[in-house]
């Protein structure tokens, strides 16, 4: 079986073909995907500028229902579509049909903001003709679609941070055409969704080139990302990967932005009264969330920083015990089984490390043994190697001498997506300091609860200061992932007529808009 | 004549000196002026990290209150300030009375947005204990600011795109220290003003490294730009230095980002019935657009799109006449009048371009000879070299053959501030093509006014697509320049105690929040 899944491409000429494997049975799943040549990214760039002529212009209401309507085509793929990212994935059916809902979900919710429409940013400033000592002109600013946006798909979410998943769907909320580099390890279903957005775009008469995949390797994102038409980037994956963009994307004769969301820790700072309390409960809930998923999660978390003593050693004991109960999964390719156990070695070899607790795991699959080690927090901030994250179920204890070693490991770390502090009453009634230190670090401050698990609402923040992202100004998940890909343009002294229908003067679209410093529906 | 003006830092022991030249009489000023040494650098740095742990947590109030001081410090120097302006600069009082104005008005423009408190976004969606199948967190977000800011004084805006110019105001108003790299050209008025915001500072309290300002040349800059405490950096400048800076920032191993607003063309198209209505007052209103301030205006009008023909003639004939009334005037320094007379004979020397008018100029003076010269569209179109930005009084019109190749001039545009349309209402009727084209190419699109003028109001946006500027998606001007220098952080399950002020549960600060999707000040 040899499938044509440049989707959206006229003509594939290339000989290259890329198969994905099943990471349970490790074998090579039958159908083959054709490489995208040179020629086919070159068109399928021209195709999305194209298209971003029109699609730029396309109304909020039209938009939506474009969006709606991949949610059915989704949605009438039904179990081929789940069998298949299990397959390709080998995580669990539940785990799945939860990831199609929460993709669904977000496409439904960028739709109703569509609908809403006040997401532009409108604001009026109207003309005073008799303003000494000069008059002002009519100036009037809103978001604009910043054009083509290339995407590149996470491994570990085949469907919620892939195809159809955040990036694509606030791109094309935003009015931006978008071409998908599929990922290697799911390319059945990336076939699957891409037919189903490309299924939505012919319904609703939208331009051919709103949607497009490609697949092939690390050479087919180069030339994706520095293809002069390319007008952004989404990315989350590795800091090697992200990275790698980043600088590609700064070297262009017109640099674009690339939002890459990389690697974290998501450390856990445990405090003694919460340590002391609850013991066996905190040790079973942080080995489930170290584990979820083979510990395949970008909010995984990868660190624990606790004060020593006797609440940490009873805690410690709790662990193993809690990561006794743990089983060993399948990771999602052996790139990533490889490296976690690299990872892993890696950290137990650094000096002051302390192997605590290592899954017994057989070398003839690709599952993952939840581990994790202790180390003194001085030899922690001796070695900034050990903030490498090591994506798999393994976590760091790091132990503090006092409170004081606590500020100081919280002072040194590096860029997060996440940070927990988990205490009761008593413990969080100090903990200002910390919390205020770990604001500065991360993109989102957890209070007892884990890190996986990231809600899809507005005041989500999914990102955090280099090198957890790229670019921390900007969240992947949530409604505010629209922002990455438009950019303000002012009008001024525009003629009515030419305006575009969020800044005309009745508000036609009754959007919320800041007219005059005030703001109005009217 | 030796001051020690890297203010704000304890101990000056730099050996070299820096004088500013009066650009008028081409004589150096004697006041002296120590460069800052590379520890002194350092110290500034890290005096404004320390200064950032208690003034990121600076009340909205008490930030107003600093803003509002420093324009009473800068308005308590008055003519002092005003005179060493104009001897720095050459500009004319007039000009400087109206910069200091908008230099006053923008400090309290941002004093008024911190006092209303609304623009740290706020979004706040309450917990949901009993969803199914996983109930939701309380999850609350908000704009923290993001760390010390290096800013770059402009040339051509002593006042009010320096010291305590719009980049300043800015970073200080989103809760960042600022270390100001002073502008060779203009070190005395840097002197005054960096003074009169310390004064300010110390009047309100606030930690001495929130402001400090450094004498030096390019390595000064550079070693800020690297430096490891440095969160971000604003410029406004040329394309060579801002490009190098922003460079500079993604080769750290922690990239920042850098707001550079560099150059650009403004141009303006002129369409047929406009200019054959009004060929001779068009002709004076753009002639003195091109050569107001010695045309050293980011938004200068440095392309003029036309139509050939009778109008196109008659139009030329008029910009001729107006031309020749104009005055030539002392540039703002020696570089950058050199570099005018270069860029104009380079732009001369390109095949196709045809000199129309030249302003006679001495050569012993730094005075700017205002000028045009013509091409044909396809030559245009040709060489990319005649979007070079000949910073000064010149302009090139750009003749086409006919609307449709008006319309290929527009896409062929790179990156701009401003792209301009002139036209009667039957022009601006058939106009609606070439308006969505400009509105791609820069950030802000006019109708019937010249670009020079930047309205300072919510509306505004300066700044446009590369090489304009080094990041479209954010303003240099207005109250969205805060923006730039703040990044989001969510709060999951907090303790009200713990929370910022913005963000706690009454409400106490009133301000406009996103609570469950609603806007409110409950």
């Amino acid at each position: 079986m040899k499938e044509n899944t440049n989707s959206n491409i006229q003509k594939m000429t290339g000989r290259e073909n890329l198969q994905s494997i099943n990471p349970v049975t490790q074998t090579v799943i039958p159908q083959k995907f054709v490489v995208a040549t040179s020629d086919e990214i070159n068109s399928a760039a021209e195709n999305a500028n194209e298209a971003w002529k029109t699609y730029r212009k396309t109304s909020g209401k039209e938009k939506a229902s474009f969006l709606s309507d991949i949610v059915l085509e989704l949605e009438s793929l039904g179990d081929t579509l789940v069998h298949k990212a299990m397959e390709e994935s080998g995580l669990p059916e539940g785990r799945i049909r939860g990831e199609l809902g929460r993709t669904c979900n977000q496409l439904l919710q960028f739709a109703d903001l569509l609908k809403e429409g006040d997401w532009v940013d409108a604001i009026i400033d109207e003309a005073l003709p008799h303003r000494e000592p000069l008059p002002r002109a009519d100036i009037r600013k809103m978001s604009v679609a910043l054009g083509p946006v290339a995407v590149f798909t996470a491994s570990n979410f085949p469907l919620a941070f892939s195809t159809a998943g955040g990036d694509t769907a606030s791109a094309l909320a935003a009015g931006c055409p978008v071409l998908v580099k599929a990922h290697p390890s799911h390319l059945g279903t990336n076939h699957l969704v891409a037919g189903a957005i490309i299924q939505a775009a012919q319904k609703n008469n939208l331009p051919k080139g709103v949607f497009a995949s490609l697949n092939g390797g690390v050479e087919t994102g180069q030339q994706l990302v520095g293809h002069p038409l390319i007008k952004a980037v989404g990315f989350t994956g590795s800091y090697t990967g992200g990275k790698a963009l980043f600088d590609l994307a700064n070297r262009r004769t017109t640099p674009i932005p690339v939002y890459a969301e990389m690697g974290s820790n998501n450390p856990i700072f445990i405090l003694n009264r919460k340590l002391s309390e609850n013991a066996e409960t905190l040790a079973s809930t942080i080995a489930n969330s170290v584990n979820l998923g083979a510990g395949q999660f970008c909010t995984n978390p990868g660190i624990l920083v606790l004060e020593k003593g006797k609440e940490a050693d009873g805690f410690i004991t709790a662990l193993k015990i809690a990561f006794e109960k743990l089983s060993a999964d399948t990771m999602l390719n052996e790139g990533i089984y490889k490296a976690y156990n690299r990872g892993k070695a890696s950290c137990f070899d650094i000096s002051g490390v302390t192997p605590m607790f290592e899954h017994k795991s057989s070398n003839d699959d690709w599952k993952a043994g939840p581990s994790f080690a202790s180390v003194p927090a001085s030899k922690f901030m001796d070695n900034v190697d050990l903030q490498e994250e090591v994506f798999g179920p393994f976590t760091l204890i790091v132990v503090c001498e006092d409170k004081p070693e606590m500020l100081q490991v919280a002072s040194h770390l590096r860029g997060q997506l996440t940070a927990t502090i988990m205490g009761n009453a008593q413990d969080l009634a100090n903990a200002l300091e910390l919390s205020e230190i770990l604001a500065q670090k991360a993109g989102r401050v957890i209070f007892n609860g884990v890190p996986t698990g990231v809600e899809v609402c507005p005041a989500m923040h999914h990102g955090g200061p280099f090198p957890a992202s790229s670019n921390a100004l900007f969240t992947s998940v949530g409604m505010d992932a629209i922002k990455r890909f438009v950019r303000p343009v002012s009008f001024q002294d525009m003629p009515d007529d030419l305006l575009p229908e969020e800044l005309k003067q009745d508000n036609p679209l009754k959007i919320l808009r800041t007219v005059n410093g005030m703001k109005t529906r009217e």
